[in-house]
Formats: structure tokens, sequence, C-alpha cells
């Protein structure tokens, strides 16, 4: 069996059914080897960025690692960006990537045979592993290795670059050897959590911040329990808006720079601030961590130490361990607890009922963007899959969507990665093959993977890309606006002609320019199965909610 | 003075008048100072990567260098595919990215403020300079020393990332401390210039083979003087194809896999191999450096000394100097010597001249490649700037091409990086806006910067892009029937509907699909100032002309 093969029968029977390429002379027996294994499809993509990205939807939706081939050389450096998408937001991608032969590979220079690279020293910074397969004998061992670093702790990417004789080696696979997991020791001390539960216990107002870590340690349903356990109200971050569904009734929305209006007023009034799995950035927590109570305490629980030691930040009690057993042991300590809803969970109810996002002024045309998401999230079900983009669009999915019970959410929740959408919402669809996908892009950002629009039309899959013509860049020129005076805007790049560019790639096209019809038009759009370009002419002046500039609610 | 208006106003004074970038919140103050810069025209890409290939060709064409702004976070990412290619190709790129607020920087960490992220330390592998400018002091001591790296020794770029309030930071330029360039030593001793020299006289055969360090000393008027000196026959590497115009009478056309016929002939012939300002890589010398008569004494001239010391090739006399000076002295030593054409020169030119890439049997349909890039050449002008590809279009100029005097041949040579040639014809079109581009590329790569087309209508550059049509990805489906047995093609992607393309990104649009006609529709097309895309229907089947199988001439 040549090491290529090993690896597709690997990956196959590990679950993993889709392999995202881009095909090359570099990657050939890699290539083959996952085109033509067995319970395995393999899909095109036309550039390795948005490869990566289509992986990082399975890994996102099924928990189970993201696979990506790309040729050496500048294969390999495409999907770079992917890569780094997928290091900040803590996905788990493994891309393996085809190498010159292992004799014309040479450290210290800049290439070497055809197209060669040394793509590993490249990438170290941002993956959790990476690596080149010298002896085709240790691909177990490395493979095993990969797979296990890019799920253990916080999650991330991995690499394999494998030269070309080492993929075309025939290798016998009784003889390999695999990697042995070490179990490491809990990180926190019990002291320090018990110490914890008492700070929260002990609070008047303790508010829970919780991030995709809950998610990434499957502990979901813990959590769920904890809240009611401790009878505590939690605000999400942006990559944990699909882990509760909306009306869960301790659940307040997102916080931060671009989150919903209640939560702004919490973070102010909270005493206690417990952030879960979330890395609790400045675009969430103020440019200089002070968009919450100053006077709150605060305890970060956090798989990754690094982010409780950010410089300028004040973490009181810190655990670095994994979520699920923090849910755990807090959930067996309290377990006989009788708690009833304080004042503090009605404030935050009464906040929550009276700050919407979207209110009946927003019904009119131009076609106001979040009364358009609104009603978008209105006739969805709740098997549908919801992919954002970045830019304007994002913010508005992050305010106005109130995902339900079942419903999944898939963006770029660290990097705010332009062009993300189209590439996430091919992956899912492929992974999620019964589901539909309602995709939110905008008019700058759809441009960035454009390609990937015949990638859509040409696997037929049941998704529905929403662009939102706000006029071009409208976030930048917002940004323009207030930080270097009004009207000095640098962007020309004008807006495309999205019916022509709908037909170039072969895409069914509608467009949406009317608030009166809406609700009818996206029923009728949402009930076919086909992959639909849909251009939502919008207000060019939209302005985006700010949180904390909105009127205080005593 | 903002340290952006600073950055903007000095690259201007260098006579740099055209700056390629994406806007960006992370990079407001750069867009802005160089939007709203004199004398200096923005760009706006849509695609950092493509940004950075629209400065290289700028790069290319003029040696100075090539300016790119990005944003932070994904902005600089997606730039990285670009600088990768800058480094192999090595060509000066200046990259300024946005970054956060300097208190919200921190190390050891995925990301970090809004978008935040070390880029530094990512492409510090892959540039000759990069820091990150925290003191807005350094501005100029940081800049002239990244433009000095860029151009100094070996070309290539280098990057400036400038944290938010750096960039808007007032400072009084009369308190800017500069750099102060240190004269390096000369690397090599006389006594191994001797040596070379008295090897090159002393041979029957001797061969030049040169790249584009002939170019990057400035050293073409001097290499012509040294051919003639010494009478002495020259082939080319891939990025050197445009040094000596076809016609001179010392050149013999493209070595190595992918060259010309009589170039694989003379070098395995050759007693005597100088290697001036090429890398001379496995595409070009061999898998294991054996395309070469293994008996010749071969000697490297290059700057860049890892490129004499790489595992597996011998060099008998390496010389780490600049061309120039080697060149030159050189042409001093033998100033009175009266040599006439060898008997070696006469085979040389035998050899050229019956060992055409294209005849007359190839004049039919559907249009053989070859033939048509023949045609286009023929009726190209002096003031033609020739932009390629990677994959087989790339292929087919290197063996069809026959530049005239004036004409520049931009590519990727060392990379092929597939989709480069749509943004470096636009770089090449605004960097030389009275010289018309012809850019010709493939159907598989035009995929990888698609978005690029709509920034070429939107300019009205005087660019014709040619799209080969020979059904998709060709020069990959060779290799899969060599590499693993016929018919295994892991490639589905289908080739795209160009009129619809070219409709939906607003270019003219033209089809050829006869040879007869050829020649006048390509004058036709050439007589034209605007944008036009033009697809060329080729044979599906066309084969690459593998230059060391064909029979070898006694």
């Amino acid at each position: 069996m040549r090491v290529a093969d090993y690896l597709a029968n690997y990956i196959s029977e590990l679950g993993v059914h889709n392999v995202f390429m881009l095909s090359g002379t570099g990657s050939v027996h890699l290539d083959d080897a996952f085109a033509f294994q067995k319970d395995m499809k393999h899909i095109c993509a036309r550039h390795e960025a948005a490869a990566v990205h289509m992986a990082e939807a399975a890994a996102k939706l099924t928990g189970k690692i993201g696979v990506v081939i790309a040729t050496t050389g500048p294969g390999g450096v495409n999907a770079i960006s992917g890569v780094v998408e997928a290091w900040v937001d803590s996905t788990p991608v493994l891309v393996i990537s085809g190498q010159v032969n292992t004799h014309q590979v040479s450290e210290g220079i800049r290439s070497f045979g055809v197209q060669g690279f040394n793509i590993i020293e490249n990438v170290r910074n941002i993956t959790k592993y990476a690596v080149q397969i010298t002896d085709p004998y240790s691909i177990k061992l490395h493979l095993e290795k990969a797979i296990h670093e890019a799920y253990s702790g916080r999650p991330g990417p991995v690499w394999l670059d494998i030269p070309f004789d080492v993929q075309a080696a025939e290798i016998n696979i009784n003889n390999l050897e695999g990697f042995t997991i070490e179990s490491k020791p809990n990180l926190s001390s019990e002291r320090k959590l018990n110490e914890a539960i008492s700070l929260i216990r002990n609070s008047e107002k303790p508010l829970v911040i919780f991030g995709q870590g809950v998610r990434n340690s499957l502990a979901i349903k813990e959590f769920e329990i904890f809240l009611e356990t401790y009878q505590i109200p939690a605000i999400c971050s942006r990559m944990a808006l699909d882990i509760l569904p909306y009306d869960n009734s301790y659940f307040f929305g997102m916080g931060g720079m671009r989150g919903h209006k209640a939560p702004s007023i919490l973070m102010r009034e909270a005493d206690t601030i417990v952030i879960l799995g979330s890395s609790f950035t400045h675009a969430y927590a103020g440019d200089h961590y002070d968009f919450y109570n100053q006077d709150a305490k605060s305890i970060m629980v956090n798989i990754d130490n690094s982010e409780a030691t950010k410089p300028g930040l004040r973490i009181d009690i810190s655990l670095n361990m994994d979520i699920k057993e923090f849910l755990n042991a807090s959930n067996n300590l309290s377990k006989n607890n009788d708690l009833k809803p304080s004042k503090w969970l009605q404030r935050c109810r009464y906040l929550h009922e009276n700050l919407p996002s979207v209110d009946d002024s927003m019904a009119k045309n131009p076609i106001n963007s979040y009364y358009f998401v609104e009603c978008l999230n209105r006739v969805s079900k709740e098997n549908h899959i919801f992919v954002n983009d970045a830019g304007s669009s994002n913010y508005i999915c992050s305010q106005a969507l109130k995902l339900k019970n079942g419903q999944r959410e898939i963006t770029s929740g660290a990097f705010y990665t332009m062009g993300i959408a189209l590439p996430l919402a091919i992956g899912a669809s492929l992974t999620e093959d019964t589901a539909q996908v309602i995709a939110i892009t905008g008019d700058g950002s759809i441009e960035l993977n454009i390609q990937e629009l015949r990638t859509l039309s040409q696997n037929n899959l049941d998704v529905k890309l929403f662009i939102i013509n706000n006029g071009g860049y409208a976030s930048i020129r917002k940004s323009q606006d207030e930080l270097v005076g009004g009207g000095r805007y640098t962007d020309d790049a004008e807006v495309l002609n999205f019916k022509n560019i709908a037909k170039a790639f072969e895409l069914e096209f509608e467009i949406l320019e009317n608030y009166e019809t809406l609700e009818l038009d996206l029923e009728k759009i949402l009930s076919t199965k086909s992959s639909v370009l849909i251009e939502v002419v919008c207000d060019f002046k939209q302005e985006i909610i700010e949180p904390f500039n909105i009127d205080y609610i005593k």
C-alpha cells in the first residue's frame, strides 16, 4: 500500500468522508489516493485557502477533523490564509501538502526542485503540529500525533508535508508504529476551583461570558445544567451564538462592541464575570478592557492559559482547565441547591425584552439589513445552517439572528476574514447534505473567494447565498468617517453586477428590493433545492448598532 | 505630520507612483495617507495576494521597489502568498501592514485586539527584513533599512507592520534618524576570479547559463560585452527570457525541462558551464543535476551563496559576488582579445536554427497553442510587455516566444504560481501606461485571481488577456497520466463560460477558434486600447515539448 493510500484509508476510517483539494503534480499520489478512496468524496476547490475554509466548516459542524490536500510550493502557501483562520478560531484542520522528492529538499534556500518550498518552517507558528515526513514508516506515528494535537487542549490546525517519493512509497502496514497518548495532569488546583465556585455563589450579580470552548469541550449539556443550577445569566461571544437557542431563559445574547444592546448594560452592572472558553478580546471587552464594571471580580476558565495572561487584562481567578471538567465539578458541588431567580436575573430579562435589535420602525424601503436578517431568521427552519461573512453583514447577523434550537451558525469569529462565507457554505452543505445552508455575505466580501461560485453550482448544493448590497465596503467607509474625517474614502472598487455574475458562474439569481414582499419572497427562495445567488439591495447608509452608545436604562 | 504621511511622502520621493492596496479599518491612516499623497496613485485590488503580484510587476519593470498596503489580521495574512512569490523570484516588494493599537499587541497568543495577529513572526522566513514599528520616531530608520535590504544582495520582499496608534502619531520629521549603509567587502577572492576566467578561456565548449541576476545587478550591457568578448554561447533560465532579444547571435534560448530544444543538446555537450545569476534548479538541471555533461567543469556566480551549496550540486568554482562586478572584471581582463567564432559557436547556431519549437505542421485546427503564441509574438511590437501564467501556458510561452529587442516578459519563474498573470498584467499596465500588455493565461489558472478582472475593467487598462482553453488543468492531467496511470484524473472542475465571465466583469470578449484567420484576428485585437478577454480554443490534447526527449543531433 502506498503511504498516500494509507493516509486516505486512515482518514476515511475516522469517519471523515469529505476531503477538500486542488490537484497538483507535487501531490499527485495524495490526490489520487483520496480521490479513489472508498467512502470518500473529494471536492475540487479553485483556491487552496477556500479549500481550508470548506474543511473548517466540516470540522465546526461535525467536531471531526477537516482535511485538505494541497500541492507543493504555491499550493501549500495559498492554504496559509485558511490555516491562520483555523488557528485563531480554534478549528481542527489537517493540511496534507505535497513536496518535491526528499533528495531535493534543502534547508536555508528560497526554493528547490520544481516548486519546492520549506512550508513546515513557515507554518510552525500557526499550527499545533507541523512536520515533514521523511521516513515512510513514520507515517502512522506522525498522523496520529497530528490528529491528537488538533483536538487536544485548545484545538487548531496541523500540517503534514509529504515529499513525492514518500507519498508513493510502498509500506507494509503491519510494521507501522503508532502514537501513544500521555494523559495530562489537571492543570488547575482544587483550591482555586473552590474559590471560584464560592465567589460565584456569593455574588449578587454574576454574569457568564461563554465562547466556543463550551462546544469544543463537548459540554453544552453540562453548561445548560450549570446555568440552571446557579440561576446565572449568560451572554456569549461571537463563535458561541449557536450554543444556546435564543429563547433559552438564561441567555441574553452576544456581548461586545458589535453585540446586542442588553449585554452592554449587563457587563457594566455585573459584580462577577465568569469567562468560560472565550478569549475575551478587546473587541469584546473594550480597547482597554473597560467595557465592563471595573470593580467586578473576574474568573476565567480556559484551556489556553495565554488568554488569561494578556497584558492589561486583570483576572482574579484563572483556571487553566477543560470547560467540561470545570462544569462537572461545579455542578456536583451545587447539586442540592434550590436557588430562585434573583432580582438580578429579572433585571437581565427586563433589559433583554426591552432592547431588541430590530423593531417595527425598520420595516421600510430601502430594505434595512437588520430587518432583512430578522425576516430571514423568522422563515428559517430548525435544521437550517447559517453561514456568515465579515464586515457589516457579520455585525448585522450577530445582532439580528435569533437562532432556534438545532440551528447552527458558522462564521469567522476572531479574525473576521472577508470572503469566508462562500467556502464555509460549500463545506457546510457537503458535510450536512440534508440541511439547507443560508449564507449571508456582503458585496465587498464576496469578491475574495468569488471563484468558488462555480464550485457551488457545479456541486449543485442546496445553498442560498444572500449578498447584502450596501454599495461597497460599508464598514470601512464608516471607519474612515470616524477616524480620518468625513469624505476621505480610499476605496474606489465598484460593486459587481450580481445578475451577470450569477449567470457567469451558472447560478440561479434573485433580487430582493422591497420589504413588503420580503417574507413571501424568502419563503419561496428557501422552498427550492438548488444553489441560488440572491442580491438584497439594502439601505446604503445603514448604521451598525453600537450597543455601548445606547441610552443606559436604569 | 502623521507617520503614515511621512511614509507616503518618502515612497513618492523615491519615484514610486503606484501603491497597491485593499482598504481596511486597521490600516486606515496608511490607506488615507497613500491615497491622498501627491504624485501617488492608489490601486484597489480585490485580494491582498493579487495586490502583491501587481507590485511585483511594477518592481520587475522599473527596478524600483513595489509597494503594498494591507490591513491587520486577514489582510496581511492574505498578502503572504504574494510575498512568498516575491521571495522565491527575488523581487523587491515592501508590504506595509496595519496592526491593532500598540498596547493590545501581545506575544505568544493566537490573536488579540480586533483582528490582531503577530504577522512579523510569520513572515520573517520569507522576507529580507520584517519589523513592527513601536516607536514613531524609528520610522525613518526602519524604512530606509527595509528598502536597502530589499535591493541589496539577492533582492526580495520586506515588511513593516505599523500599529494603529503609530500610523496616526504626529512626528517632527526634523528629529528622525536615518540608516547608514555599511559597505560590504567583496565576498570572493581575486584568485578564484582569475581561476574562473582562465577556465573559461581554456574551454573548448563553454556555455553560459544566465538568470535574472544579470538584470537585478543592472548588468545587461556588461553581459552583452562579455558574450562578445569571449565569443561564448549563452542560454537562459525562466526569468531571464527577456534579457537578450531572441535574435542576439550569442543567445540560444532557454534551457531546462521546459526549455528550447537546442539548449538541451548544448547542455549535454558543453565542457564548461558558467552559471550567472541563476539558481540552476532541478527543473533546469535535472532531478539529480544530470541534464548536463557530467564531465563538464562548473562555475557559479551568485550573490546568494546558498544556491551554490545545494546538496547534490557540484560546483567547481563558486564566486559569491555581484554579477556586474564579475562581468566588469572579466571584460577588463580580456579587453584586447580578438577571438573568432569557434566551431562550438557554429554548432550552437546550427542546432538553434534546426530545432525550432514551432513549425509549419502546427498550422491546423484545432489551434495548436505553440502556433498561437508564435503568431501572437509575430504581430507584437517592440514596446509590448508579455505576461505569462503557470501551467502549460507558461511552458508554451517559454518555448514559443521569440522576444524582440525592447520587449519585456514577466512571469512566475521559480514557483509557477497559478493565477499570477492577471494581477501581474494589471500591475504592468499601470506601471508602463503607454505600453500594451499581452497576458497569456490558462483556463485553470485564471480562476485563482478571477476577482481582479473587475479591477482590470474598472481601470480600463490596455491589457489583452488571452485565455488558452485546453479543457481544464491540462498539465496536471499529463502528470497523472505519467505518474499514477492513465485515466485516473482527480480534477472535476469544469471550465468556465468565458463569454459570460467577460460580461460579468465588464470586459470586451473575443473568441479565437480558427488558425487560418488567427494573425488577422490578433492584429485587430491588438489595435484597440481597451481591456479585452480573449478565449483561444486550443487543442485539448496539446503535448508540451520535452526537449530532453528529442532525437539527439550529431
